[in-house]
């Protein structure tokens, strides 16, 4: 059931401006945001905040929490899984922020690399992967391929080459891998997972996905919908409005065959969100402005105003990144 | 995190062979499913049970509940959103599922015809509507459309017919629709919905769909997964192991934009419930060998076997539907 009412079927939002699915507002989002998949590792995560200052629990499985970290809000959503969940949280928390965005998801994968369950897989850029339902089911099809696997989207490439230089100093540099992620559509057949009793016709996707992309490292189903709206996001003068990385927690060798532990999960988790904390906080947006205090559920936990507070002040210039 | 220890990395299972996301294991769910989106439409139906016998809400977004109506048990399984929900909820209910599975969708829809909120929508098919990626960001790639709109995939014909016509009996003809349903990965983009933040080439897309389907009646996110699993489940002899149907309660009126209210929505579960419920168990599975009682959740609470509990025997030729 909707939670509120409701007005406008093209972008539905309550008469306080909440959103439909994420019931998030304006004031309620940071311009740093880590998304993640399971609401547990969000509220891991949220103890190394120094403060919560807002924390909602949507009716349709979206989880909110934001905190302050150095001085600085940063804003953790949870998501659920699946491409359209990431194409939901990205479109309606843009809507409520003003200023830039900077987005990292923290999620959990697949590794079809030598990485192994425990390790980090900073993704440098990520390709789709849909089936091709006509394929199966219209024999007129049957000669195109039964899965479509989409270009790579890369990652921001400053905030990737921070994130995956803190994890290392963090985790060890044997610990993180780097490449390129799969997002499929399906956790089973467009990620070659093989069963009976579906006709799939996947049996050789993992090598073809291999042979097209020598970088290719792990699977998952969120991280190419998020490089794709951060490159297609538009201020409406030709510039995006987001730039967008990605640290994945190996839980399943898809070689070796062998899946995470609980405790082994938690553990990884704890290690990584320091690094992604302090990437979020030390990129300095290029001096935009960003979301106003004022109004927000961050305004009196601050001690001086969001937009100088980074702590290390970056030179213009950067050429060496 | 993971809930429990799991083995197996292409299909994992904990050591009680309870699979990964949806946390069913055999037993747990009934040959007779309902699938909705919104976990609180799934305890409004249950309120309908003359008994709930089994309830667990899965670490990531899935809630489970089986319970027993006219002797017989069905399962009712909230989603949450999205074809890769759709997905992992249809393949791991099939693991654990020994038969025949008749599976009804009872969701929330767009509407593009003239079903006003709070009417029904009984979708006899359903295509895809998939964002092509690759004609945002690819130059070269710019001439082909920017969405991929898939093939139509019928519904099963019998459980559609007992569907509609038990629907029209309660709620009235004048509230129930039938037609074709656009199934779309994303709320907005692929719906047509139109927005500043992001690149979508959008404004004429309800326009093309309804050119090329002139049957087009509903929008929304998880039917056509619903009816291509379907369509590809296989008992390995060539035979499909599913059957599915959908009805879709009208919550957006994309022609008037407006919006359907909280009460109106839980009017319509409530009026809605019956005929489902109905449906599935007066459906004979043609006398198919369904899941055994024993070790079952509903074991203990249902009087004789249900294999042999249809309440109405039905002919065995039914050519007049």
């Amino acid at each position: 059931m909707p939670a509120f009412s409701m007005k406008d079927a093209n972008f539905p939002v309550d008469d306080q401006g909440r959103t439909y699915h994420v019931e998030c507002k304006h004031g309620d989002i940071a311009n740093r945001v880590i998304t993640v998949g399971d609401p547990s590792r969000a509220h891991i995560m949220a103890k190394k905040f120094d403060k919560i200052v807002f924390e909602h629990a949507s009716h349709r499985g979206f989880l909110i929490i934001t905190g302050i970290y150095r001085n600085v809000p940063i804003t953790i959503v949870s998501i659920g899984m699946g491409l359209s969940m990431m194409d939901f949280f990205v479109r309606e928390t843009r809507a409520v922020v003003d200023g830039p965005m900077n987005i990292i998801r923290f999620g959990s994968c697949g590794s079809i690399c030598d990485a192994m369950p425990g390790n980090i897989i900073v993704a440098d850029s990520s390709y789709g992967i849909c089936r091709n339902y006509d394929h199966f089911t219209n024999a007129f099809k049957k000669s195109e391929p039964p899965y479509f696997i989409f270009d790579k989207i890369s990652a921001d490439p400053q905030l990737t080459q921070m994130l995956a230089s803190k994890l290392k100093q963090d985790m060890g540099n044997d610990a993180i891998f780097e490449g390129s992620n799969g997002c499929a559509d399906s956790f089973y057949s467009s990620q070659g997972r093989l069963g009976s009793h579906f006709i799939d016709e996947n049996e050789s996707l993992i090598q073809t996905l291999k042979k097209k992309y020598s970088d290719a490292v792990s699977l998952e189903m969120e991280a190419h919908m998020l490089y794709h709206l951060a490159a297609t996001s538009t201020d409406g003068q030709g510039n995006p409005t987001i730039r967008a990385s990605c640290a994945l927690i190996v839980y399943a060798d898809r070689t070796g065959n062998s899946f995470i532990t609980p405790d082994a999960a938690e553990v990884a988790v704890a290690s990584c969100t320091k690094a992604i904390f302090d990437t979020l906080v030390e990129d300095n947006f290029k001096g935009s402005e960003l979301h106003p205090d004022e109004g927000s559920v961050w305004e009196a936990a601050i001690s001086e105003p969001t937009k100088t507070a980074q702590p290390q002040e970056q030179p213009e210039a950067q050429d060496e990144e």
